[in-house]
């Protein structure tokens, strides 16, 4: 076990941060390591904003559903899904990519190479003592995200990412049963074996929230899932994707 | 500058392997990386598949386009975002979750997951002193992968993941410049200045071409983009995602 595993285990997300801003050395690192992730056949197919301007990330807290820690960090990125410079590129050499971004395939490409980026730029944080937050709230009112950061077409804002030195020290979430997530040469086939690795996590989990709420809230993973999923969130994002130039064909 | 972050920015992809299979050990530390990291909501929404048969391996590199390190390699894993999980949680506690599922931002939400947890094993291995290798070709026919695999409703193959000892010392490919990536409160609205950086990233990778092909090969970024990007591939995306219970509403 070298350190960079033991500071991947070791992650766990950090929503109250000091006062103190990152440098601009310390952001400098943060987008180069994200920009060494991997990325599909070169096409380096996002862009990061950094959000400073004090007044933008109490709108971006607001609409994240109140979550004062997008306001309050070392720094704030929002990372996008790109493909306004590879448009700008076939300007540049009298072709035409409309067709191409328009593709479900290629939105795929553009948000699993930004996420690539993104989770570079995390750990980054992690092994220079920083804490994390993913923010998945922005996606909660994407019109307003693409307006605050001025986005071009093809533009497509993903997820924040609260970095800063944590003010709290909070517990490491206990994931799935490693044979729920990992399976050998083909998907688990036998359905009692994977709701019984289930029924197994879930007393996990339900012991982890009796012990840190004091029996306030027992409930498993499964439930939690189970009920959280009964109602679709952000319906407009199919409406959104189109008018920013990805009718996902 | 740590040991972690040195480790990112010597990333290249690797794609020749000695023979020398990861043990479970490896395989295992890998796998708990790739679950370390974070999760909207806590959903983990993705699964990942580690190939050991030789023959599935080889229907792999072939529809991944004669990619002989499919085959060839120290472990294989297929990287999937699934919502089968979550179907079983509905079906456990007797709710529905169908309706969420085939909505646009849960597709996002498990692209994302399965992403996050990728490149935390990829970097996890490249710190152990293996190299990775992402293959975005497995793309070229899902229909085929989710057969071999026998991927249930709701599971969606993305990507491979080659992992071994590599047997080659490519070069580091050098990455858009930093200000084309990074934008600090809005995008770039300045279009000669976007332009601009484009060019100058263009000598720059004319020059690495022109250098390691001794000058078989001159071209820059923008018209490789430009001209690689004219047809769209993979159109069968849609149909395929519809039919795996993934319709993007």
């Amino acid at each position: 076990m070298n350190e960079t595993i033991e500071t991947m285990l070791a992650h766990r997300s950090i929503r109250a941060f000091k006062d103190t801003p990152l440098t601009e050395e310390q952001i400098n690192i943060l987008v180069k390591a994200a920009q060494s992730a991997s990325t599909s056949s070169y096409i380096q197919a996002y862009s990061i904003i950094g959000v400073k301007d004090r007044e933008k990330k109490k709108q971006l807290a607001e609409l994240a559903g109140g979550q004062s820690y997008v306001e309050e960090n070392g720094h704030f990125f929002v990372f996008c899904a790109d493909f306004n410079r590879h448009h700008a590129t076939a300007e540049m050499h009298g072709t035409d990519v409309t067709e191409t971004v328009q593709s479900t395939e290629k939105f795929m490409v553009g948000l699993i190479d930004a996420s690539l980026a993104a989770q570079n730029a995390s750990v980054a944080a992690e092994s220079m003592g920083l804490g994390i937050c993913y923010i998945g709230g922005i996606r909660n009112d994407l019109e307003k995200v693409n307006d605050l950061l001025n986005l071009p077409q093809y533009v497509i804002p993903l997820f924040g990412l609260c970095v800063g030195y944590p003010n709290q020290e909070p517990d490491i979430k206990p994931r799935l049963p490693l044979e729920n997530i990992y399976h050998v040469d083909e998907y688990e086939q036998n359905e009692k074996v994977f709701k019984d690795e289930l029924t197994k996590y879930d007393e996990v989990i339900s012991s982890y929230y009796t012990d840190r709420t004091a029996g306030q809230r027992t409930g498993g993973w499964t439930a939690m899932m189970a009920h959280k999923l009964t109602s679709p969130v952000r319906t407009y994002m199919k409406k959104f994707l189109e008018k920013k130039g990805f009718p996902l064909k």
